[in-house]
């Protein structure tokens, strides 16, 4: 039972069923537009991270305005933007199942694919992985530029690795993945540049170790939409992943920037359902329509504050002029937009008051 | 394209792909057993929440092992239930929307459906709704007992509800819903009999207060997994909707339990993705295949520690002895069942080492 979308084309956005994940279509095609601005030029190549989004409407989209292809972080992710038609994904995450590095094989047969290594485990997995079988993989190696989760230390051994790569069969190394995903939600601008220096400084390091044994590095790549600009101009990265500009979210609205500044063009739009308790209005959603895990949901229209939530509630302090009615509108930013994304099987696009169109989160729960 | 399950029926438990949600069905039948033991013979009936679940398989077993029932948050959840045979389902929820209720009523020619309502705006709603339609509702109203939440205040206007719900062509009023979610996960014995306590007393006056005006009050029902045994023995709940006990989870396991303890059948199965950071090994799942809401997911196979998560990633500490390597399987607790259930699309049923069931999570994702 494939799960029925919560509008129909041309409804007013008054007749959204809810809850609902909402586009702004004139935003998101600013922010699209925005972040081509930004990057046009530069010399840098644009790779949105799809894991944002889960949808190839959105992508096909990135893709019309200068996307070079899309990131994925899922093998089941991948699989759908191939098969929507997406001519080029970076897997940035690294991978151990033997059948997810074949499948990621497979897909290589239509699609440029690259992946992430970061140690000779991965590299013998792929070695056993692919025995049999025609893909070839761009292999980028993970360092750690910070952010202390995956990615080798910067050293000597990022020879050794990449040496190795290039001896399987089928395998490509291609550069180097410097993801630095803690500087993205770093509130203050300087927090930012310095931690993103840090990166630069470390991938710099890496990418002449490398090519100091003539071992060519053309790919550079990482960046988030906290920190996209410095990454751009730093030299060194040539490939930029950012995700979240193309919809926003609660997190990312708390950050100052001093670079492009991108529309919230996503929203949450739910009902009150009940008005019963004193001062409160809930809503028709709670955990199970709205991540929590950077933040609650921030009520925009009407602008009030979150009392607290549950799995199917969201408790809402009663706005003292015009209180909310059973039956009324309200209108939250997410808290988080990739995990709240992934909840939902339907963006909802509108313009000018009505919806225009139902774009499904085809890669909605791709985790494998 | 539907999601893909993770395993194939036969497999040993070693090749479930991961993140993966694992049965262990001995302990799913034995907890199931051990709650019919429970209410058996109290003359109370017992309502399982299938909002813990989403999944019709496990609603059918349920019903095989004495329940009445199921109870829903949502109208597509009920749907679901309703659509696998389920015959009796309680919606312990207020609907805002005229066309949910609509298609409420459309679902009570096929089965017994109920729906709480807790103020005369939901009642006027429903009778603006149903025009034209040939259903039958039951109308339970929610009282406030405690949670704070929805649900009337207990007092005369009960009285004036329950007559204006049996007014209503179609619509018969069936009894109180009164629910203390927040007394669940109070941990100590003590404090969940205080405040059930509570609820008793307001549910007695409730019920007193409608008998006293000739109006039948058949059904009371509440109750969740912490407490159900309080309700049961109460004298005035007359159906328990206790979700958790079938699979439970982290947050239940820091409970205190004097009454019948349920097993820990449910686990979420990851793989070492990384361990190039020092002290460090990285699971391939995240935020968006572990809710994070009620406390983080608890590595229970190796005993370690969460140091991290993020969207895609679980970072734990390394065991000293035995450290993980890449490829390595990690078994985590849940820590919060129902929004974790919510984000996976298949069940993975085991026993002897073997997969032995696929249950798709039918209402994974009805939210509305």
């Amino acid at each position: 039972m494939p799960p029925r979308p919560p509008a129909e084309l041309g409804a007013p956005v008054s007749e959204i069923e809810t809850p609902a994940l909402v586009i702004d279509l004139d935003l998101f095609e600013r922010n699209l537009a925005t972040m081509a601005d930004a990057v046009g030029g530069s010399g840098v190549r644009l790779r949105p991270h799809a894991k944002a989004h889960k949808c190839p409407d959105i992508a096909l989209r990135q893709m019309a305005s200068g996307a070079i292809g899309v990131c994925c972080q899922k093998v089941s992710e991948a699989e759908v933007f191939v098969a929507a038609g997406i001519p080029d994904v970076l897997l940035t995450n690294e991978v151990a199942d033997p059948r997810k590095l074949r499948r990621l094989a497979d897909l290589s047969r239509t699609a440029r694919i690259g992946l992430c290594v970061d140690g000779p485990a991965h590299v013998a997995r792929l070695a056993q992985a692919r025995a049999g079988h025609e893909g070839r993989l761009d292999i980028l190696i993970e360092i750690d530029v910070g952010q202390g989760r995956c990615g080798m230390p910067v050293g000597p051994q990022l020879v050794d690795l990449a040496r190795a790569i290039d001896a399987v069969p089928g395998l490509s190394f291609a550069g180097l993945q410097a993801y630095q995903g803690k500087a993205q939600h770093l509130r203050a601008p300087q927090d930012r540049r310095t931690a993103i220096g840090h990166a630069v400084e470390r991938a710099r390091i890496a990418k002449s170790m490398l090519e100091g044994t003539g071992i060519a590095c053309p790919i550079v790549t990482g960046a988030g939409t906290g920190t996209f600009a410095l990454e751009m101009t730093s030299g060194i990265y040539t490939e930029l992943q950012p995700g979240s500009y193309a919809l926003m979210d609660a997190d990312y609205a708390r950050n100052a920037f001093d670079g492009p500044v991108f529309a919230h063009a996503l929203t949450l739009h739910a009902t009150v359902i009940s008005t019963a308790v004193p001062g409160q209005a809930v809503l028709d959603v709670g955990y199970k329509g709205a991540a929590v895990d950077s933040g609650l949901p921030v009520p925009v229209s009407p602008a009030t504050e979150v009392l607290g939530m549950s799995d199917e509630h969201t408790v809402l302090r009663q706005p003292e002029r015009a209180p909310l009615a059973v039956g009324d509108r309200v209108i939250l930013l997410p808290g988080h937009v990739d995990p709240t994304v992934n909840l939902h099987d339907w963006f909802v696009g509108v313009r000018d008051g009505r919806v225009e169109t139902l774009w499904p989160i085809t890669a909605r729960g791709a985790g494998l």
